[in-house]
């Protein structure tokens, strides 16, 4: 067992010393600091290792109980030494999902990128806070040159626009919801909705992200006022129907004035028409939000751009996330808006006290102002470095790859009739389809046999999380129980991977 | 120069291979991935050796386009190597502000833990999200454990409440409010704020957090409705002004709610008087919000925890930084709250899809439904891995050595009166004073004298960063122009460093 943790033995003067003996309390002791760090080092490179050998094990799951004995996760009146940390390190590792492994199919963010991942390292040890030029000065010009570069990808008029890396596409969905409401009713932002002369309303499709629907929470509207649109069997938002509602609510007097599309939805992996909404956003002077938090990446593939993402560039805001198909480490989300200034006007809070005007340097540089968290982790600089290492070619191949892959495993799927129903044709790297175990194999396609499948897809579930081998998730969703929903979008599978996954699928399942 | 990008040389082999030619996409190539990751922590080991190096400088300032010059930031078509990839880090690590130099005493968040800092190394490698057992078993205990922990240092009744991590102070703020308006309206989450009768109405001291302010936008009451109390010469939140608003806002038929008292202040460090606000929340029936950011840190000291936050228990939500005084990596920030399920009734959208309920495993350790996020970076492992090496005593020396550090600064800066004006005495890590050069030590201090050294605090601090010797914070107040505002919250501080301070300080402003 790579992770075994008597592997991982410090010298014997060091093994014994608490933190306060290493730096920056005695600065003498830099060459015991030193083995210490990089023995935790040798830890993780033994779990970059493993998980990408194909014959370790994806995880040794335990349930929460049997868990908390195994470990050892108290936290002490008095401190432990550092060969304890070591190994504490190495427990952690041992028992952690290696979401990196090829056979981890389970979520959009999965893969390992180790160029991503050394960079990260170094955000860690550069322990700053984007939110001024003078103590992130690098990272900051590296933000304005990566998000830059991002929107000129948008549209060829967002290149003077304005971005920010956000916690997570939730919160990126949010800033372009802040951003509308504030373009286009100013006056909220000192008295309050209560004060604009109608009840404002939001569109969304029924396979959007939940986010959408929170902002409505969060910001006071209700979700009452988070109208879901239907969408067609395909997961894409019908657009006659987004103009039905928008015509209902103006009819009540309500104000319709934000419109979210999804490029790329959660479950079924979507996309919804942006022309087509856009028109009608036109027509009825609603802000368009395009949420391609999952399914931006494509923007990089002249091949798979269009159709999925045409139109992208008619949209006031982007919400793209490199933590998912570009795999940057998590967290990496972008929001992109194609007016530059709004951010700053609408959630300035006139803190002089921490955002002084007269600097040394030209304060256009100091981002703090332009967003609600005040202190904003550095996201930026593992997105950068694997930039460099990718170059758009590098990206636009990995995008490619994975859309091959995908179609690989549809192809596959197809192949093998009696074993797995393909629900549909996919258009991105979500694979919807159900496992159908021996018994059913001669049952035709109907409703009951579809609840029959949805029961067996906890159950095997399970039995892939106790063997380890194989992780994939399943969910229902409004038309259909239990699904598996397969995401490919790890740089470490092959062919011989997605082979994998059906053949072990079927050996773990046959007998359900 | 410890970060030359010379000292960095790949093998001849390893040095012109790219991304695709490593791990994951060539596994035949581990050792070569090993040797690229261990240069890269060469780096960043040379860089905290640097940090802890008095004779280093603490930057190397460039304006914005000068800077633009020296570095190489495009994002290019085709991918560079692995030693440009080193090279790249190397030369951001030089122009990296040391924000873990000991004469860093620039921001609230400084220092360079390493045993945190280990801990994020470990934290990027594992690469998982917080919203599920599933995913990030390990680490969704951990929290669990550590937030107990938190918990109980508010208060006894605290144990069986709940706590989320969230990205900085301004989201957990966001978290208390959002939970308040829930436990107090349950409708509005559906039906919207215009569904209140009565305008909402939220009460802050005038030297709170700009993001008490910004929830009051955020969430559509409005920044008027966001009463700011004034505050006493300390500036402690003057609580019969407090009444007295209430009072009036109540008169005029709004709806007073939620109390946000702050304990540590942003710029004077100041304590709000809990009790006394917690009198009055009750005799209103508002929700009491503690704001400790900052000085939550001193819940861990014996010492310094009475006054300063007696009364803490008696709110029903505190906020509470570890990535500030305890020293955690960016970003750690908790938010706790005395009733549990409150997180998960006001922020959960039901979302069947992303977390069901029919897993192998006890779903209640999921966290996905109980914040607006969604995906949630994992910020517990490196406060986890800092709290075993500290111990509760480890943490409570560290505070009191804080303060003892601030105290003795207080001291020197009262034995040099005609070099230092003391503003008031801290009741924290916060020093908030004027130097005074030499042509003005003669003259009366007045409102007149104010405004001259006022005026000098940006040009001895354009000193500072061009001399790369120091870093202080400096800013105006509602009563004062400009003046400095000194931090020790970093580890590597000693009284030395206190005493370079001062003399470099009139080194550098003496003929100002």
């Amino acid at each position: 067992m790579a992770s075994n943790t008597s592997n991982y033995k410090l010298s014997a003067t060091t093994a014994n010393l608490k933190y306060n003996d290493i730096l920056p309390y005695k600065t003498e002791n830099e060459a015991q600091t030193r083995e210490f760090l990089n023995k935790v080092i040798e830890v993780l490179l033994d779990f970059v290792k493993a998980s990408n050998d194909r014959n370790e094990k994806i995880l040794d799951f335990h349930h929460p109980e049997e868990m908390l004995k195994l470990l050892d996760l108290r936290v002490p009146d008095h401190g432990v030494t550092l060969q304890q940390l070591v190994n504490d390190c190495a427990t952690t590792m041992k028992y952690q999902v290696k979401t990196g492994h090829p056979r981890f199919f389970n979520q959009l963010s999965s893969g390992l990128d180790l160029i991503s991942m050394a960079g990260e390292w170094l955000t860690a040890t550069a322990n700053t806070n984007m939110f001024t030029y003078e103590i992130a000065p690098v990272f900051i010009l590296m933000e304005n040159v990566v998000m830059t570069h991002m929107r000129e990808l948008i549209g060829s008029d967002w290149r003077d626009g304005d971005s920010i890396l956000a916690p997570g596409g939730s919160i990126s969905n949010l800033y372009a919801f802040l951003a509308a409401r504030h373009k286009m009713f100013p006056n909220y932002k000192e008295k309050g909705i209560a004060t604009i002369q109608g009840q404002l309303v939001m569109f969304t499709s029924d396979q959007s992200h939940y986010s959408v629907k929170s902002c409505a929470s969060v910001c006071g509207l209700g979700t009452d006022n988070c109208v879901m649109v239907p969408s067609d069997e395909n997961g894409r938002m019908i657009t006659r129907e987004l103009e039905k509602l928008v015509i209902d609510r103006k009819s009540r007097g309500h104000i319709p004035f934000f419109v979210c599309v999804t490029s790329g939805t959660t479950v079924l992996g979507a996309f919804d028409p942006i022309n087509e909404v856009a028109d009608i956003c036109d027509k009825y002077g609603m802000w368009l939000h395009v949420d391609a938090a999952w399914g931006g990446g494509l923007l990089l593939s002249k091949k798979y751009r269009h159709p999925r993402l045409s139109g992208v560039e008619r949209a006031q805001s982007v919400t793209w996330n490199p933590h998912k198909l570009m795999g940057a480490l998590l967290q990496c989300s972008t929001i992109h808006f194609k007016e530059d200034g709004l951010l700053m006007s609408c959630n300035q809070m006139a803190a002089d006290y921490l955002f002084m005007q007269d600097k040394l340097y030209d304060i256009k540089f100091d981002t703090g102002d332009k967003v609600i968290q005040c202190g904003r982790h550095n996201d930026i600089f593992k997105l950068w470095l694997q930039w460099r290492a990718k170059g758009d070619e590098g990206f636009e191949k990995h995008m490619d790859r994975l859309m091959e892959l995908s179609e690989y495993l549809v192809k596959r799927i197809k192949d093998q009739p009696d074993k797995f129903y393909l629900i549909m044709e996919p258009e991105m790297v979500n694979v919807s389809f159900w496992y159908i175990p021996s018994r059913l194999r001669n049952m035709p396609h109907s409703k009951h046999r579809e609840q029959e499948l949805g029961k067996m897809c906890p159950v095997l579930k399970s039995r892939m999380m106790q063997a380890g081998t194989l992780m994939v998730g399943y969910q229902p969703d409004d038309r259909r129980p239990n699904f598996f929903r397969n995401i490919i979008s790890s740089a470490a599978v092959t062919e011989k991977d997605v082979d994998f996954l059906l053949n072990e699928m079927d050996r773990l399942g046959h007998d359900l």
